[in-house]
């Protein structure tokens, strides 16, 4: 997993930032795990950014939301990998996420509340319920979210992760707002270069899409039955212009090397989109 | 399809207000459709509040946007029609998504726009080319945000269709601006009582969850292959709360009745959830 940095001697990790999101806590867990100690963490402004530096050599690892538990893939994620980038997926992070809600400290009113459109959609039904007829504003991240209300003047609030309050200097009015338990996003580290071989006891993740006629996914995952491979999860996301077209991304695990190197073969020959987004540890 | 209305005599749809959203122009397709001229379209300010109207008998349809061509499902309509509804999908109304980029008359500045975040996001790279600077506001619906910026004054914009632009004396800086051809909506009528019986050539939607098992998806598939039936779509949502593990939302076409009748059946014993979406045209 660890690669020949790009630049210098400095190994560096790329995140969605600004400092204080769940992306950089997620960068953090990356960073403890790696066999050196000359490791920058950057932030970067949007997911289009952290993968633009991941593609580019300005980061050697990217570090950004893939999915949660609750709402689901992140859509922007998703497109990047499948149709967008060369960039492998080297890890993923399991992160139980807490949301909380925030001020500047005094203010008693909440009219706006800003955070990353995900937080917004994991505290649904609290705003509902208690801030029925507050302006929710998306931002690119929840510690972006706390940035900005912590430089406002109005009654705003934020909904983000208790360390992005801590660095901001803003008040906690409430903890654990998010409408479900279990609450868990994965974050993927991702970066350029070579594909890693499959791990024994790892997990491949591969985008493809079928031929638009009937049972065609069902003869792709009779690929995967044939070879015994354990499909652990496949969410679809929209062909780019082609309505009613699907790419599936598809996590595979508990095969034998060799097998599951025929099994893509075969993928690949019956597919009309075939994307290989890498092998890495089951987080 | 049309059934016994709640309220007097007068049939009422609901939808995705306010008026000008691309759900009006849904709404108004199934109202010209209908063999009845006493019919009230009504807007709601939610897709959660469209919901509860019709399951609480304040609209006999509602119609509500279901999925982008481009970028995906809807969620909360998913998460409501999958999890949270006793209504049944009565039609579906594929709409061409032309996206405009409108202003008040005169304003030349455009640092805030608004609209859906359906809508924003289908015009990501347009938005990042053209205003990278500029602040995004998703709000209920671009009609909204077509309303909200009439009344404003300062340098603010909204991405929604031409007819709100008119409806709000908005003036049109550009048009046809989502980023990939061929950009549908896919939109829902739905109604609360009983299930329609399946149509002939129609389609039938369902949902369901499998044991968290290796190929279980699999087996299940199978079991539409084994009736031959087609399966057209499947979208998978998590199951809030359980990390990992997903509902899936299928469309199924060229079926017998029977032969469906009895597939459901047995994906309703082999299936850990299990809820009947709706049998109708397709569309």
């Amino acid at each position: 997993m660890v690669k020949t940095p790009i630049m210098g001697n400095n190994f560096t990790i790329g995140y969605l930032g600004p400092p204080g999101t769940f992306s950089e806590q997620a960068a953090l867990i990356v960073k403890n795990d790696q066999k050196r100690t000359d490791i920058s963490l950057i932030p970067f402004p949007s997911i289009e950014d952290v993968f633009a530096a991941a593609a580019g050599g300005q980061a050697d690892l990217a570090v950004v939301p893939l999915e949660n538990s609750n709402e689901g893939a992140v859509n922007i994620t998703m497109d990047n990998l499948i149709f967008g980038s060369n960039l492998f997926i080297r890890r993923q992070i399991a992160l139980p996420i807490a949301q909380c809600l925030m001020t500047r400290p005094g203010m008693v009113h909440t009219d706006i509340i800003y955070s990353h459109s995900q937080s917004l959609a994991q505290c649904r039904q609290y705003l509902r319920k208690y801030y029925p007829g507050a302006l929710l504003i998306p931002v690119s991240s929840n510690a972006e979210a706390a940035r900005l209300i912590s430089q406002g003047n109005g009654n705003e609030a934020a909904i983000g992760p208790k360390p992005a309050a801590e660095l901001y200097g803003l008040h906690i009015k409430a903890e654990n707002i998010q409408d479900h338990g279990g609450n868990v996003t994965t974050f993927a580290a991702l970066s350029a270069g070579d594909a890693d071989e499959p791990l024994p006891g790892g997990r491949t993740t591969i985008a493809f899409s079928t031929e638009n006629e009937p049972g065609s996914l069902y003869k792709v995952l009779n690929i995967f039955s044939l070879w015994d491979i354990n499909l652990t999860k496949i969410l679809s996301r929209p062909m780019k212009g082609k309505p009613g077209e699907y790419a599936f991304y598809v996590d595979l695990e508990d095969y034998e090397a060799k097998d599951l190197q025929d099994a893509l073969t075969m993928i690949g020959r019956k597919t009309d989109f075939y994307n290989y987004l890498g092998s890495y540890p089951k987080p």
